[in-house]
């Protein structure tokens, strides 16, 4: 008899479970999950009390999850996972604006907003005037873009997180770029927050030495026809988490200016252009 | 700046946030688990879709968990998990009974019996008288060795899984075997029988073309004082499921005799000798 699983023979024994005829992508997948998954198992001799340690955590992140929660993506984001996984699926020319996580607090529909418009309906932080333009990779404007903006309040919370004490839509809205590729508006200079970790993966966190924090950060979703979608943060520059984004989203280009307005209408000014890649 | 996150430096990136202070076997899993993980994800170039299909899939197999049912034991066992890592933690000599899975369905505290009782307790099923002797690797008898069996019913399912229609410890039983290291006791010929299917564990069997069977075993929980712990089965050799047990627990040393018994008192005889290891 042969064909009995080894430790030397294991993933391809149960790889070689899988049928002829299915999913060709499903089979392409499962069997190189499975090949890293033993690699791993082998490379640290895992114990049985630490795979029962690893069963438990991974039921624990799973029932955590709830319609407001979902802490495997936490899990994802926190091990990179999330943006590698954006990273493979948005590679950019040079010149291109780049992508970051979209994250779990972006609220579809928000409000469409005229130019100049605040969407900071608190009342809370400090005000700043973002403006710049957007533009496709040889300069030129782009008319017709939409640029959906997000962030949190100046207590570290998005909207959706306290809607019994943040107006609705605060600190969100839609913004439609004219012949010109322009855009304004007046939001707040976003802080730092820490991600939901009074779960499993705070936990894993804090066993790892690592802190829960996000560097200060503006959301945006801008797209335009013809053009790629994009998903991305812009920064503030004097972050203390800035090098150490516990969802590793930073990336140097995306590190925007927020500088002191000279107009003196609000503190601050954040000048920022985005371009856009054609669709291909 | 540097340090920032890329396609290219991901899971050193990640892995450098680790503190230096934390537990040094933790540092040492996760470094391999991130090393593995992102290599995964690069070799398929997993997609946006992918990965939420992926999130999905850990969450609902978390939330299926309860008290009565672990499917990500089940998801461990069916990629082989599970396996590889009683291998790797039950390497023995030549001459040695082999380890397999513990499996789900044992019972702590189950009756001693005496040698030559019976476990049927619902008159089900083909009676086999199991025999063999406990013994060391030079062959010499072990004494006071305990030998933890139970089995399915005829119908495919251990008494827990059908508390109202099967007998309490309903083949289950001890038997502590006396200075010639034998044992016997009447029990009946197992079958074969499917993990529970009806969750996402079984909704990815199917898509990858595999059955949910395990072939037809016995379970054995061996322990001697000066002895390593063996947790094993015997398999029924001309099972269908033998080459394809989904959990992959089959070992060719582990196929037992089931022969036609000469006395004519029970349909069924299997002789097996455990061979134990003594502790290091």
């Amino acid at each position: 008899m042969t064909g009995f699983f080894t430790e030397e023979n294991s993933a391809q024994t149960v790889n070689a479970r899988m049928g002829d005829d299915i999913d060709p992508r499903l089979k392409t997948i499962m069997a190189a999950l499975v090949k890293h998954l033993h690699a791993f198992v082998k490379d640290v001799e895992l114990t049985e009390d630490e795979w029962n340690s690893a069963i438990a955590f991974l039921t624990k992140t799973g029932q955590i999850c709830s319609t407001e929660r979902q802490e495997y993506i936490l899990l994802s984001d926190v091990l990179g996972v999330s943006m590698l996984v954006d990273a493979i699926n948005n590679r950019r020319p040079d010149g291109a604006t780049e992508n970051t996580v979209f994250g779990p607090f972006h609220v579809k529909d928000a409000p469409v907003r005229q130019m100049g418009d605040s969407i900071s309906l608190d009342g809370k932080g400090e005000p700043c005037l973002f403006t710049g333009r957007v533009l496709d990779l040889d300069g030129n404007p782009v008319k017709g873009a939409k640029i959906d903006v997000w962030s949190d309040n100046a207590d570290g919370y998005y909207d959706v997180q306290q809607p019994d004490s943040q107006p609705k839509w605060n600190n969100r809205g839609i913004f439609v770029t004219g012949s010109d590729g322009a855009y304004s508006f007046v939001g707040i200079k976003p802080v730092s927050y820490p991600i939901p970790d009074d779960g499993p993966v705070g936990k894993m966190l804090a066993a790892l030495g690592r802190h829960p924090f996000r560097p200060a950060h503006t959301h945006f979703l801008v797209t335009a026809p013809g053009y790629q979608k994009l998903v991305t943060h812009t920064f503030v520059g004097d972050d203390p988490y800035l090098a150490s984004d516990t969802v590793f989203g930073v990336k140097e280009t995306l590190v925007a200016p927020f500088e002191p307005n000279p107009d003196g209408v609000t503190k601050w000014v954040s000048k920022f252009d985005f371009i856009l890649v054609p669709e291909t």
